[in-house]
């Protein structure tokens, strides 16, 4: 059971996170805090948080769980505010899609990563933002990856992995590394393609036509691309170092598809979109769809 | 009223085509034809089509309209099937992806376009295939375009485009080289871009954690790459030649963005995802979402 759960930043994750915690009733008081006065009377308004406080350390007082829910880009000053005000005994984690740089962030604030900082990530999420797109059931079914350290309080992550847990989420623990990895070549790499698809057509499409016969293809990868800019943005710069080796290696494989279309090598486009099916074939096996 | 059509070709677009007319009542009869019997007795099971005819000659016997549904790579083939046994009154339309090479089989096959041949395209589909796949409203609200050659017959322009209205779907025409264009920016370039990502990954993915862990993203590109392969291999040779040069901009583009973010050129990143984002806003100016 939790206490008192303070959630910095009531957008989509933390405000569904909120609603989640308040539907099971896991937590006795939800406490939002956020920078945007607005977004924390909306999320009064729509019944998610209990209250809310602006004053960071008044927030903090008595929490014994923190979450930070901000964008990427955010955590640092976030968590500098916090550095002034934090218990020792009170749990801390964050949402963060990139694991590597919220950890070197918390280092460089704290000095050191403080044992009760468990570091986390729920894979979950849509093109939608702020409280107002956060509903009840988003992390039901859904990944949630934990990245302790070594030094990581084992009551700290148990507290958090039971959150989670709670929420419906499958939780599962990798280490940062391979989490950044991973998410660059899941999430951050497709939404890198999109985003540049979709501007690269638009500079095209100077009568709309293009958009006005946007086929299947095309319409879901700008729905891909009506994500939040702001936190993309701030991802793609965090993770740049596993990016950027995904990025060079699916330029020269299209590069490769590019000559093998130039050349009509029907066996070697056959070959290409006969593997990729098959991946998506397997999908079923790990329950998606 | 059409007395009798004849669908060449009954998987999703030609037995979803055949539904939706069975259901307006806007034709008489509707006779299935196609290489695999397995699908046409299926089509029979399911209702879509009054019955079948595996003999061409007798399948176009005293047919009005006559809708080639099968893979763009097959049109040559049927077209000299068909070309021994049409009737010159007989209006004969095709719903491939590409209408250049279209136009250019049936050039070969009949040595000039017939007047009652109007080449088409219904922008409607998704990753499924096969007659189980259609439905009665795939082209409710959905573009048809026709490309008419200024040899085209009004009266056939007209036949095909009733035809198309009394599905539900909203009739255009252009110029097939334009059509040709615009397909492939808005759907050959991006089917071709979750193939070559989906395969990229996979050969990366020796444990299947990118697979389990697939978010958001990767899902939604994951599914564009289900598409029938033979389908996508045909249209993407067919019309290489507007999807080369679009091919070559994605990619320079693609390097430019590396750089951006390499640099860590933070406004050249906002940039590009906050132009997509507002393109993807003006979709709602085209009804679509």
């Amino acid at each position: 059971m939790i206490n008192k759960l303070l959630i910095i930043g009531v957008g989509l994750i933390g405000g569904s996170l909120a609603r989640a915690l308040k539907k099971t009733g896991a937590c006795k008081e939800i406490v939002g805090s956020a920078r945007n006065l607005l977004q924390l009377q909306k999320a009064i308004e729509l019944g998610v948080i209990d209250r809310y406080e602006t004053d960071l350390d008044l927030a903090a007082q008595g929490a014994d769980l923190i979450v930070l829910a901000v964008p990427v880009g955010a955590t640092s000053a976030v968590l500098q505010a916090l550095s002034r005000c934090l218990a020792p005994h009170t749990v801390v984690t964050d949402v963060g899609s990139v694991k590597g740089s919220v950890v070197e962030a918390v280092r460089r604030v704290f000095e050191e990563v403080p044992p009760n900082f468990v570091p986390g990530h729920p894979i979950a999420g849509n093109e939608k933002s702020g409280v107002e797109a956060s509903t009840v059931d988003l992390f039901e079914g859904r990944h949630v990856i934990l990245t302790p350290l070594s030094s990581t309080n084992a009551q700290a992550l148990a507290k958090v992995r039971a959150m989670w847990q709670s929420t419906g989420a499958i939780v599962t623990e990798m280490a940062m590394e391979r989490h950044d990895e991973i998410l660059a070549a899941t999430s951050h790499l497709p939404h890198l393609l999109a985003y540049v698809l979709v501007d690269s057509l638009a500079s095209k499409d100077v009568n709309g036509e293009i958009l006005r016969h946007a086929a299947g293809g095309l319409r879901d990868f700008t729905r891909i691309a009506a994500s939040d800019p702001i936190m993309w943005h701030d991802i793609c710069l965090a993770n740049r170092d596993a990016i950027i080796p995904l990025l060079e290696d699916f330029r020269a494989d299209l590069e490769r598809l590019t000559d093998t279309l130039r050349r009509g090598d029907s066996a070697g486009i056959l070959g290409v979109f006969n593997r990729a099916k098959a991946l998506r074939d397997r999908f079923a096996d790990y329950g998606l769809k």
